[in-house]
């Protein structure tokens, strides 16, 4: 039987592209080997690569001014590559802070400004406290952002999936090409993707299995990254070579296919944006409801509709709660070490029922513990 | 039907590590979820980590002096990373060039010296010709490798997936610490671990599949690596995190020790290398029993155990061979597209019937068209 998974990421997958993965692991589309066993310069693998970029293009509506490319090395090997790429010298490498993820790519790209010779800039933080475990309730509104004059790019991340705080909007950005970690709030809605000059996302939340990253950037953007770093960590690279410089993990993308199918099926982002913010107000109606018990960080305004973080009263109650939940097929909701408290990620392939019966255990734990 | 895959990577897998992988794709042990939708740091993959590297170390037989880690990005990722680590400003980083794989890592590290203000040198290169096209035959003798008297580590390919040329013995390095890309040839055999300070292996051959590098590391040459570059790319912190500092590949990793476990069942290492000098000995001789129709660019004494090189006499003799060979089920027989020809490669899940049936084509086609 499969349980309830409110994993933060690698998450939940959906059901059919597993079944499909599973049904074929063994002999691939009739070729007598599993796609992993596939040379990833041949024509079936070729065909899967090609279905899982148009889908992608397709869903999403990725603008053609912009690639789709599948790197490595998950979105933390981004932190480096980003600024390796971009931050170009006299240019400053410009950064909005709202949690960790945002904190750790500030912090790579300082590295890469003393290895190569550039600066860095924090337009906008919202942490709060001092020391090295900031608290971080909210974004910043559009005029709390001051980018840098001779800002490379501005970075920010969409949603900070362990502070459960999120963007719901696109943050101004001055002159400065934007460039979005969306990590864990990757093709859930539509986004004006033309807006962005680059767009990345870990795959193992929303997209599939981890080990993967989607890369969505404007082609005169990528050309205009620095030529003197490794090859291998050019963007310019991935693009020329269609994601194909070096051998990419063939199976991951497989796999990224098959959620594709089961998006469009489903009825694409319109479909998957409705399902996602009645199970986000399903989970923090119920949160609110008790709001004398349970209590939520975030403010309102800045809630993240696939991270909910909340606590109880205290850690014998929330042991309590995380036991009532397995009793109850419900695991992963245990907030990330750094921050302590519940975290209940809900990404597209977390049903609306898990949502509801997440909603009803936080309502009878309440009343029977409250 | 399954068919004969000589693929040169990714390449054929385990039987068992597959079925093993589809049978438990939606349900790992009993959990209720697929391996892929388990946390990182959950005790489950945990488990499923310790199990794989614990079974690579009694394997290989990986001393404790040495750490596994597993690495995102590809072999070629690491012909960047290592200078970054390891060529310290003062220092050189040095190579033995036998063919493409390697040319490439001294390509990258050139860049890197640039960036990082060291130098490169090469001790040996067996590339014959001009030009962007080399063509390698051999391997050098230890008394053609000279080393840069300050050479950070000397770096080689102990096999050319692409060229079909292998180092059968350990090269000397004199007083350099010895890093060795082995991708294409790890553990078919025992080897041993203590002589090197960095072996490193692409998993798309005898490991798993792609989007994984294995690294076998001397503790206290890890830690005397670079502190300068981004921490993503120090081989101390993914040695640090035990090679969770960022999200790991996980499926990648638990196919690993699909691997692993049949490796130890078919009887480990001395099974490989038995195995495997049967196959390589099958079809190398019935090339040779035709060797006034088939052309073997590669020396006796340097050939490939696991990537067979050979020529016919025309391309359109060599295009009638392809379509003979996809008669009798077999596939993944043509050579790299920058060289041309056939290459059989017959990693450890390659069966013997698999070589036998080869060579009987081999025979049948010189006798036919000869």
């Amino acid at each position: 039987m499969r349980v309830l998974n409110f994993n933060a990421g690698p998450a939940t997958l959906p059901l059919s592209a597993l079944e499909l993965a599973r049904d074929e692991l063994l002999d691939f589309g009739g070729t007598g080997m599993s796609i992993m066993e596939h040379s990833h310069r041949g024509k079936d693998f070729e065909a899967v690569h090609a279905e899982t970029k148009s889908l992608m293009r397709e869903i999403i509506g990725v603008p053609d001014t912009h690639e789709i490319l599948f790197v490595q090395g998950g979105a933390s090997q981004l932190f480096a590559q980003i600024p390796m790429n971009f931050a170009h010298v006299g240019k400053c490498a410009d950064y909005v802070v709202t949690g960790a993820w945002g904190e750790k790519a500030v912090s790579e790209a300082k590295v890469v400004a003393k290895m190569l010779n550039t600066t860095t800039h924090v337009a906008a933080s919202t942490g709060e406290g001092d020391g090295k475990e900031k608290q971080y309730h909210r974004v910043p509104e559009d005029a709390e952002i001051k980018p840098d004059a001779a800002a490379a790019y501005l970075h920010y991340t969409s949603n900070e999936t362990i502070h459960g705080v999120e963007f719901h909007r696109i943050p101004s950005a001055g002159n400065a090409p934007l460039i979005c970690d969306a990590s864990s709030d990757f093709i859930w809605k539509k986004v004006d993707i033309s807006k962005f000059a680059l767009v990345y996302a870990g795959a193992q939340k929303n997209v599939g299995p981890s080990g993967i990253v989607v890369v969505l950037a404007r082609k005169d953007f990528i050309a205009q990254g620095r030529t003197d770093i490794p090859k291998i960590f050019q963007l310019r690279t991935v693009a020329e070579n269609d994601s194909l410089y070096n051998t990419p993990p063939t199976f991951a993308i497989y796999l990224i296919r098959n959620v594709m199918r089961w998006i469009k099926t489903e009825g694409g982002l319109e479909a998957m944006e409705k399902k996602n913010r009645e199970k986000a107000k399903l989970v923090y109606d119920a949160l609110d409801a008790h709001a004398g018990f349970y209590r939520l960080p975030v403010e309102k305004a800045s809630r993240s509709v696939m991270n909910v973080i909340f606590n109880l009263p205290n850690e014998g109650l929330e042991e309590k709660f995380l036991g009532e939940a397995k009793k109850r097929k419900m695991v992963g909701l245990k907030g990330h070490r750094s921050v302590g408290g519940m975290r209940a990620s809900l990404y597209n392939a977390v049903p609306v029922e898990w949502a509801k019966a997440l909603a009803e255990l936080i309502a009878d734990f309440a009343k029977q513990n409250g």
